[in-house]
């Protein structure tokens, strides 16, 4: 580990994997909730803050993925923040519509660990099959 | 991007990476804080959930790492979440001395982007000579 050289470009200062890719956390700014997680190439980081909207890099679909572009649960980014050695990011954002989960849910990470069970811990706020009608 | 099967056995029902590793982030659950990223392999998973303190793969080092060995900032575990796609764990954690960063801050999420510089936006709590000194 090594810390980020902060005197660099800012977007070169990142460390980019062999892929060329940084993990991204994002955050709830108001409920603090960590919502969820995927990953950027530079283009994709480029774009939100470009835009102001948080976009990732799809690596199943190989595409930028707008957040949101489908589903309306676009993420406003109020801050965006690197850790200690420039190789993860953390999005501070308003999550429109309160749901970044495709199950429905306000974050990915509904899933808890009791015992030796997953357990689906958060409400279903809304239906997907509603979520993805358009 | 697939669900998790939940009616696997819960360490392989995770969706480990082809080095055997899987992401996860630590969240202060007191300051809500996001505090540290790193990587667990089924080893520090496993040693994580029979001790109660967070235990990752030091991926430089090749080793288990216990986190706060050296410095006694111990992360205590209050619970392990997945993602929907059981790619990430969340651990939501009881940050012993209030700091999880090398450099002495609370959070390794210290340097924010303003404008196109990286900016160290969190004090210094305690200075990392003290904190290694032993």
């Amino acid at each position: 580990m090594s810390d980020m050289d902060c005197s660099q470009n800012w977007l070169e200062a990142l460390k980019w994997d062999d892929n060329g890719m940084i993990p991204a956390v994002s955050q709830d700014a108001t409920s603090g909730r960590v919502v969820m997680f995927a990953w950027m190439n530079r283009e994709s980081l480029q774009e939100s803050i470009k835009t102001g909207n948080a976009v990732y890099w799809s690596r199943s679909r190989q595409r930028l993925w707008r957040k949101g572009e489908e589903s309306g649960h676009v993420q406003k980014i109020r801050s965006v923040r690197a850790d200690c050695d420039g190789d993860v990011l953390l999005l501070a954002v308003d999550q429109i519509g309160g749901i970044a989960c495709h199950t429905g849910r306000e974050s990915c990470f509904f899933l808890e660990l009791q015992g030796d069970r997953w357990v689906a811990a958060d409400p279903v706020l809304k239906d997907p099959k509603e979520i993805y009608s358009k």
